[in-house]
C-alpha cells in the first residue's frame, strides 16, 4: 500500500508545474477510462490492493469501487467520532446496516459549543471556573499526554485518552491515497457525479415551481431573514476597506496626540507616526490605502498578503490590525465590535472570524486570551476560532512579509508544544490562567492558514521525522502538518468532553490550492473546511464529500481575486451535484466593496449563477450547519429536529428551504448510499430511501 | 437611397429570426469581408450609392469609409444643435476642420438645467413664474406648432422655431441605413474596433501601474467619494424589494383602518384591501411579494413586467407604485423620499429616476406636477426625467398587463399631443399651470421605455402615415416614434431656451433588444441612450458612437435578468474601446439584493470583469456627464474645466481618473478622427493629436 501511496504522490509532486494535463486523480471530461483499461488497472496492480479490495482480479469493478467508498466512509467515521466532530446520522445507519450491526443514535456524537450567556449573565464571568484536576500534560513525539501527576509522566503512563494510532493513521491514508488513483474507482464516482448533476438540473425543470410556491406560501420568512453565518474569515481583515479607512481617519481626529507606537525604540505620538511615513490622515484613500487586491494579486499569494499592510506600511497594519501593539490591540478590538455591532444590526448575519496563534512562543495563549478579556472582544453574532498559520518556515518575499516560527523554536515539536499545551493546562487547571480559560469558552475550534500552492515535496509516512526531529529550515507537508493539529485537537476534546467544557472543531483551509492529498488528510480529520475548489480534480474526493456530506465554506469572490476566475469556480456545481456548500468572504478588506461583504457575496453568486431563493436559502441552512453556533441557536434558527436529516429535519418557516428540495437532496443521498450497500452484496435490508408522502418525480 | 434601405429594412426584419446568424450589419469575427467582396459590392450597388460616396467606382475603400462616417458625423451634429443636445467639441474641430471653417466656442450648444436652489430657496417656489407670451401652439402632422395667436394658428404661419425637416430627416436616415451596410464601412470600421480593443490592451499593460501611482498620490479621493450617478433607474422599481417590503409592513401597522382604496366602486380600509387579498402584511415575504426577476423573466419581457405587481396584485401595484390613486401617491411619494434620503446620505450617489407619461389623456401632466408638489417630493440627488412608453397599442398578455392607449385616444397624433400640448402651454403661459411649471423646471428629459423586441413590421419613410392618420390597432415602428418625440423636443426647447427655461434631453431606451435600426434612430436623435448593447452587432454604429461619444448608460445586471448573461454582456468591450459607458440599475426592485443597488452594480462588474480604480472612476465619471445634472454640479464634482475634453478637462483631484488614462482616450480619438479627415484627402492642416506632456506609450 505504501509503495502504491508513494508513486502516486511522486506522480502527484510532478505534476504540480503542468496544472492544465489531467492528473492522476482526474478523469477526462469527453473520454471516460475504459472498461479495457480498467480491467488493465486491475491485472497490473500489485497484490496489496486486490487484497484490499478483498477478491481476485476477476471480481467487478463496481463491487471494487464500493468496497474501496465504503471503507473510506469507515475511516472518517472512525476519526470524526474519536475528535467529537460530526458524521452524518444517514450514512452510519448505512455502514451499520453493512456490517449487519444496528445503529443507536447514542452513537452519533456532537461536538458541544458553550450557548449564548443567558439574560443578565456576563461572557466573562471568572467564578464559574471548575477547580483544578492536578494532571500533568506534556508533549512526547508531537501530541501532547495527560497523566495523572509528575511521576505517572516521568514513567510516560498516560490516562487513558484515546488518541489516533499514528501507523493505523498512516496505513488509513496509503490506503485513501491508492483509492483515489484506482481507476475503476475514478471511473465509478466520475460516473455517479456526472449523474448527480444531471439529477439537479431535472429536478429544477421538474420542480422549480413547486419549490417557489412552497416559499411564497411560507409566511414571515424569506431569504432576507433567514440566518446565515460567514463561515470563513480572518479577524484582521473582517472590516472592509472603506471602514477601516474611516477608523484611521477618526482614531487620527482623536488621538493624534497620544503614544501609540515605538518607533526605533522610542515611544511616538500618532501625529509623529504618521509623519515618519509621510502621511497625512486626511489625505488617506482607499487607493493610497492598497489593501484591497486586484489583478495584481491573481496567482500571487504574496503580493495578497503585502496587502495586509495598510499604506504598504508594517507600523499601520501593527497599530490597526493587531492584538498586540503599544495600546494593546485596543483599536483592532473596536473595530470589530463594530464589524460586530453592524452584526448584530443586521440582525440575521453571523460570522466566525479568525484569531492567529502562530506557535512561535508559549505566551502567545496569554497575550490573545488578555486581550480578548480586557477589550471584552465579545458579541452573540461572532463565534471564534483560532487558525495557525502552517509555516514554520517561509522565504521573506519582501520586507513586510510574516512571522517566521523556525527562528523562534528549536524544532517543530516546539510549536506543536506551544499552540497546544497552554490550551491543555487551562483545561487541567482554569483557575491558573482564568483569561484564557474564559477565551477557550468563547473559541469554536482550529483553521489553519496558508498558502497551499507551495509544495513542500516531504511525504508524511512512517519514516517520517517526529516533530523532535524536525529542525531543518524546511516546512512539512500540509498533511503532516493536519495530522498533529487533528491528534492533538482530538485528546484535547477528550478531556475537555469528560471536563463538561466545550469542545473545538478542526476546520483547515484546505484545497484552494496545491496537490490533492490535502483535501485527502481533511476527508480523515476536519470536520469541515474551507475552499475546496480542487475537490474539481479528483472525482473520488468529491464524491467522497458528498456522501459524507462535509460543509464547504467557500469564498469565489477570494477566488476570483487569487486562483480562480469567478465563472469558473465550482461553487454552482458543487451545489448541484449535493455537496455542502456554504458562502463566506474569507477577507472583506482585501475582496469587498459594499457595507454588507456577506449580503455581496450572496448577491454576487445569485446573480453570476442565477441562484434560486430555495439556493440561496439552502446555502444559508448549510452555513448555520456547518457553523459552531451552540445546540440552542441551531434549533432556534433552523427549527428543533435540525439534527435529524432530510425533510423531517428541516423547519420551512424557520429555514425557508423547500421541502420538496429537502426530499429531493435526501433521496438522492439515500440512493446513492444504497449503490454503494447493493455493490457490497451483503445480506442487507433495503433501506427506506423513498419518502411516501413527497414523490418529486410526480 | 430608398431602395436600398428598404432592402436592407426588409432583410433585418426577416432576420429578426436568426438572431444568431450574421446580419447585413455585422462582420464575421474569423472572416472579415475580403477586397474582392468589397470591390463586387461596389460594382453592384446602383448609382445613387456611387453618388453620395462622392466618386467613381475605382476610388479607394478607405475613402468610401471615411466619407460616409464623415457625413454620418455630420449629421449627427446638425439634429443634436437643432435640439440643443450635446455634440463634442473635438470632433465639432475636426468637421469644420475638413469643411474649411473655423471652430468657434460659441456654436458649441450646451443644454440648461435647473441648478440646485439657493440655500434658503424654495424648489416649489411659484412666485418667480414668468409671464403669459400669449402664444398660441397646436398640433399639425404630429408636431406641435408655436403662432403668435389665434389667427396665424388658423392659417398656420408659425414662428420661426426651427424644427427638423421630415424629407431631409428621412434622406439622412436612408443614407445611414445604406451606410451601416455597406461593406467597405463595415470592414473598415470592424478593423478599427479590433484595433482600438488590442490598443487599450496595450495601454493596460504598459500603463496600469503608472495610473495606480497617480490615484495613490491623489489625496482625498477614491471610488467611494467620487461622484456617480445612477443614469438610468425608473422610480416605479428605484427601491429594492426588502425596502418595498419593510414599507407595506410599516403602512400597515400605521394606516390599517385609513380608507385607501376603491374597491368595485366601494371605499375600503387597508386592512380590508389586505383581507380581500387573502394576505396579512405580517406574513408577507419577498417570496410572496414576487417583484424580484427571477431565472423566469429572462427572455420574457411580459413575464418581467408582471413583477411590477407586489402579490401578483395591481391593487398593491396601484397603493404603492402609483402616483395616482385613493390617497393620491401618498405613499409613493414616501419611498421615493426615502430612497432620495439614503443617497443623500451616501452624499456621493444620486439618481435619475423616470416617471411616466402615457398619452392617453391630456390631463396625465397636470395629475402627475400636483403629486409632485404636493408632496414635495424633490431632493437634491434626484434628477427627473419622463419616460413615454411606446406602445400606442399592445395585446394583453395577462390579465395585469398595461395601459393601452389606444382605448382612449382616437389616433397616434392624439397621443403625441397629450405628451407634448400641456408642455408647450405651460411653457408660454406658465402661470396657468403653476404646479406643471414647477415640475418642469425639475425635468431633465425625456425616456422611451418598453420591450424593443417586439418589431412593429413598418418602416419608416416619406410614405408613412402621419401620426393623425394612425387609427389602425397596430403600433408604429420604433423610428417613426423617436422621430415624433424628438421632432418635438426639438421645437419645445427652441421655445424654452428663448424664455430662458431649461431644456429638455432625449434620452431613450435603445438597442436592448429589438432591430439595429433603433440604434440608428437614437444616433441621428438621442443625446444619450439606455443600454445599447445591439452595439455589437453593427461595427459601423459602434464607432460611430465611439467617434461621437455618445454616452451610453448600461445595466448589466438587469439584463442578465432579461437579456443577455452577465460575463457576456458588452460593456467591458465597451469600455476598453472607449465608448462612453456608465452604470445604472434600471429597476433595484427586481434586480438586486443590497442597501445600495448602485454600489452593488458597480460591485459585480468590478468582480466579474476584474475593473482597475481607474476603470471604474471613468464610468463613474462618465455617469456624471451623461447625467442632467446642472453645469454648477458638474463644475463641482467634476473640476470648473469639465467642459474642455481630454486630460485639461480633467480634474484628478475630484474625480480620482488618472491623467494618463485621459491623455490615453483623447489621443486615440483623435488619431480616429484624423485618419477619417486623412480618408478624406481635404487639404487639412494636421490636428494636434499628441499630448508632449504625458507620452502614453514612455
Amino acid at each position: 500500500m505504501r509503495a502504491i501511496a508513494e508513486r502516486v504522490f511522486a506522480s502527484e509532486t510532478k505534476d504540480e508545474n503542468v496544472r492544465d494535463e489531467i492528473s492522476m486523480f482526474d478523469v477526462p471530461e469527453d473520454c471516460p477510462i475504459l472498461q479495457t483499461e480498467m480491467a488493465h488497472h486491475l491485472h497490473t496492480d500489485d497484490n496489496k490492493e486486490k487484497r484490499w479490495a478483498g477478491g481476485s482480479v476477476t471480481m467487478d469493478d463496481f463491487e471494487v469501487s464500493c468496497k474501496g467508498l465504503f471503507r473510506a466512509l469507515t475511516i472518517r467515521e472512525k476519526y470524526m467520532k474519536l475528535a467529537y466532530q460530526r458524521f452524518p446520522r444517514t450514512a452510519s445507519q448505512y455502514l451499520r446496516n453493512v456490517e449487519g450491526e444496528s445503529f443507536k443514535i447514542e452513537d452519533q456524537l456532537q461536538p458541544d459549543f458553550t450557548p449564548l450567556p443567558k439574560s443578565g449573565e456576563d461572557p466573562f464571568d471568572f467564578k464559574t471556573l471548575p477547580k483544578n484536576l492536578g494532571y500533568v500534560a506534556r508533549m512526547k513525539e508531537g501530541l501532547i499526554y495527560v497523566y495523572n501527576d509528575a511521576a505517572a509522566a516521568d514513567k510516560h503512563q498516560p490516562k487513558d485518552l484515546p488518541c489516533p494510532d499514528y501507523d493505523t493513521f498512516i496505513d488509513d491514508m496509503n490506503f485513501l491515497i491508492a483509492l483515489i488513483a484506482q481507476g475503476p474507482t475514478k471511473t465509478y464516482t466520475h460516473r455517479r457525479l456526472k449523474f448527480l448533476m444531471s439529477k439537479f438540473n431535472v429536478h429544477e425543470m421538474l420542480n422549480e415551481m413547486e419549490e417557489m410556491k412552497e416559499l411564497k406560501l411560507n409566511p414571515h420568512r424569506d431569504f432576507y431573514n433567514c440566518r446565515k453565518v460567514d463561515t470563513h474569515i480572518h479577524a484582521a481583515a473582517c472590516m472592509n476597506q472603506k471602514h477601516l479607512l474611516r477608523f484611521i481617519k477618526r482614531s487620527y481626529r482623536v488621538d493624534a496626540d497620544r503614544i501609540v507606537h515605538k518607533l526605533n525604540g522610542k515611544e511616538v505620538t500618532m501625529k509623529a507616526l504618521f509623519e515618519s511615513l509621510h502621511l497625512h490622515p486626511y489625505d488617506l484613500t482607499v487607493d493610497s490605502l492598497d489593501v484591497h487586491a486586484g489583478r495584481q494579486t491573481f496567482q500571487r499569494f504574496d503580493k495578497f498578503n503585502a496587502k495586509y499592510n495598510p499604506v504598504g506600511a508594517s507600523e499601520l497594519r501593527d497599530l490597526y490590525l493587531k492584538t498586540e501593539n503599544h495600546i494593546n490591540g485596543e483599536y483592532f478590538a473596536t473595530i470589530i465590535k463594530e464589524v460586530a455591532s453592524d452584526l448584530e444590526d443586521a440582525k440575521y448575519q453571523y460570522a466566525e472570524p479568525r484569531l492567529s496563534i502562530y506557535g512561535c512562543n508559549p505566551a502567545e495563549w496569554t497575550k490573545l486570551s488578555g486581550w480578548f478579556v480586557k477589550h471584552r472582544v465579545f458579541s452573540p453574532n461572532l463565534k471564534w476560532m483560532i487558525q495557525v498559520p502552517l509555516c514554520f518556515v517561509q522565504k521573506r518575499h519582501n520586507k513586510y512579509y510574516r512571522y517566521i516560527c523556525r527562528n523562534f523554536v528549536p524544532h517543530f515539536g516546539k510549536m506543536l508544544e506551544n499552540i497546544f499545551l497552554p490550551v491543555f493546562q487551562a483545561t487541567i487547571d482554569p483557575q491558573s490562567n482564568p483569561e484564557l480559560s474564559i477565551f477557550l469558552k468563547h473559541v469554536t475550534g482550529f483553521d489553519s492558514v496558508d498558502d497551499e500552492s507551495k509544495h513542500s515535496g516531504h511525504m508524511f509516512s512512517t519514516k517520517s521525522p517526529k516533530p523532535e526531529e524536525w529542525d531543518i529550515v524546511k516546512n512539512p507537508s500540509y498533511t503532516y502538518y493536519i495530522y498533529y493539529m487533528y491528534a492533538n485537537i482530538a485528546v484535547l476534546n477528550q478531556l475537555r468532553r469528560q471536563r463538561g467544557m466545550n469542545t473545538f472543531l478542526f476546520r483547515p483551509h484546505c484545497g484552494e490550492a496545491g496537490a490533492i492529498t490535502h483535501l485527502l488528510a481533511s476527508f480523515m480529520t476536519a470536520d469541515n473546511i474551507s475552499h475546496g475548489l480542487n475537490l474539481k480534480k479528483s472525482p473520488v474526493l468529491q464524491y467522497l464529500y458528498f456522501l459524507a456530506q462535509i460543509p464547504i465554506a467557500m469564498s469565489p469572490l477570494s477566488n476570483n481575486s487569487l486562483f480562480l476566475e469567478y465563472a469558473k469556480n465550482p461553487l454552482l456545481e458543487f451545489h448541484k451535484k449535493g455537496l455542502v456548500v456554504s458562502l463566506s468572504t474569507d477577507d472583506p478588506m482585501q475582496f469587498h466593496y459594499t457595507k454588507e461583504p456577506l449580503m455581496e457575496e450572496y448577491a454576487i453568486a445569485a446573480q453570476v449563477f442565477k441562484l434560486s431563493t430555495c439556493d440561496m436559502c439552502e446555502i444559508a441552512r448549510n452555513s448555520v450547519l456547518q457553523s459552531a453556533m451552540s445546540h440552542e441557536e441551531k434549533a432556534h434558527f433552523l427549527g428543533t429536529d435540525y439534527l435529524k436529516e432530510g425533510p423531517e429535519g428541516n423547519d420551512i418557516r424557520k429555514t425557508n428551504v423547500a421541502q420538496v428540495r429537502m426530499a429531493y437532496r435526501f433521496e438522492t443521498l439515500c440512493y446513492e448510499l444504497n449503490l454503494i450497500m447493493e455493490g457490497l452484496k451483503a445480506e442487507i435490508t433495503t433501506f427506506p430511501s423513498t419518502l411516501e408522502h413527497i414523490s418529486i418525480f410526480s
